[in-house]
């Protein structure tokens, strides 16, 4: 019993130095930025940003604003886009990765590694926003890319 | 000029018979629902629901609930699930959809098929929630399938 209630301790302790928040975003690769763009916009009536080019992320990127989150369209800029490879695989287009948000990336990133989730980048990366992220390895996550945002 | 000016007022109509709202949830599909449940749960620290079979969908499901919207996990029950096929390509599991809420699924339909996106169900159909729910086809939908729910 002694040993069962430590670990539960540990874990409502884990559970006090960070939380996990909102959902930010879901990144969506494309092939034709104009064309999806035109798709959240004039079909589906939702509002959406100009476009962005971010040369050192290597994607050029939309925001459709939906109430609650935001979905994110993202297309290669420049040689070394790091959506290339998924477009090349995914010929139409898909969900590249979900971006959550949490308080605390630091702690956030040592229970994940305590718990054998493992992370892409050892140290915080700076995304688009100025802010730290990190991203989870897909294979740990469900098949899913896991993005965690300060 | 009278022909675009025709346009845009047929555009312009159409946004109001109908209106885009709140992403209402991320489903992945998962090939250990226990564990994937865990994962949320105990390394992220999210609040989660109690699973729930749904026989007459063909899926278990579990939801993750953020503060701004629900990831739903997705595991298949019975041996006809129409997420197996999926699971079957995507052995550890990734997003199987997204779901978009709208105030007039029959109206949100319409525009869809008049912009030529196709519809993988012709009438709407009864979600686990009890509401309409239609599916885009992802071929039209930058590779995601998208599940547009009242």
């Amino acid at each position: 019993m002694l040993s069962r209630h430590v670990l539960r301790q540990s874990v409502r302790n884990n559970s006090k130095l960070w939380t996990l928040g909102r959902l930010n975003h879901v990144a969506i690769a494309v092939p034709d930025l104009d064309q999806s763009t035109a798709f959240y916009r004039d079909t589906l009536g939702a509002e959406v940003s100009g476009k962005d080019d971010l040369p050192e992320h290597g994607v050029t990127t939309v925001f459709v604003n939906l109430p609650n989150t935001k979905l994110e369209l993202l297309h290669p800029f420049g040689e070394k886009s790091p959506i290339a490879g998924f477009l090349e695989k995914n010929k139409k287009g898909g969900i590249h990765h979900i971006c959550i948000e949490v308080d605390n990336i630091r702690e956030a990133m040592k229970s994940c590694d305590e718990a054998g989730i493992r992370l892409l980048n050892k140290e915080p990366k700076i995304g688009a926003h100025g802010k730290p992220i990190v991203f989870l390895h897909p294979a740990d996550c469900n098949g899913v890319l896991l993005r965690v945002d300060k």
